[in-house]
């Protein structure tokens, strides 16, 4: 199996480049059974989850990361544990955050099973 | 499947009840295969990851659980997402942290096979 590690960066490298270019591209990095736990709002399915992240009320932000962890898991897949910045337009502060991604292998990639997101507000 | 939202609530309540009582007796929750990210740092088997959990620099700590989230893994286990403030003994700020468990099924209970932990550094 992959590199845990290496999954967690290649991953990390495109969802949040992607994430803060154009959120809705990342619709293929998800599928139906994904699920998504938002600020503990709970979406289900790629269309679901890319609407919700597509609706968040700001146009521009950059996620700046402090740390990626990466385990592999009992299903074969790869845990993913992120801490970082978000900063977003028309706000001075950056908010702190943490993300946790459950990856399952498919075709020769990656598919996200499992993302759940929480601002660690000051 | 226990609904996972209940084995969260369960399982956290009994996790940061027990550290901030006695680390030591966090063993039974972890087994060989089970694996530990503490602050980047890793750690593999409930001996080892205890003995790093029982070497914290602190005698006496306190948990205060801001957030708990919880999925249904892909290998019918569960995925918990904390995010709180750890308070030590001698430290006069409260540490923010997120923490994410992995929990799988067995024998009725649950056991940890993935433990990933980090500071959220002001």
């Amino acid at each position: 199996m992959a590199d845990p590690e290496a999954v967690a960066k290649a991953f990390t490298d495109h969802y949040y480049a992607t994430f803060d270019s154009n959120r809705a591209n990342l619709l293929g990095l998800y599928q139906d059974q994904s699920l998504l736990s938002f600020e503990g709002q709970k979406f289900q399915g790629a269309q679901q989850i890319v609407q919700k992240l597509a609706s968040l009320p700001f146009q521009n932000c950059q996620h700046r990361i402090s740390s990626t962890d990466a385990q592999p898991s009992v299903s074969g897949g790869v845990l993913v544990f992120v801490t970082g910045q978000l900063i977003t337009e028309g706000e001075s502060n950056p908010l702190k955050f943490s993300q946790t991604f459950h990856l399952a292998p498919l075709n020769g990639s990656f598919v996200v099973t499992n993302d759940l997101f929480r601002l660690n507000y000051a």
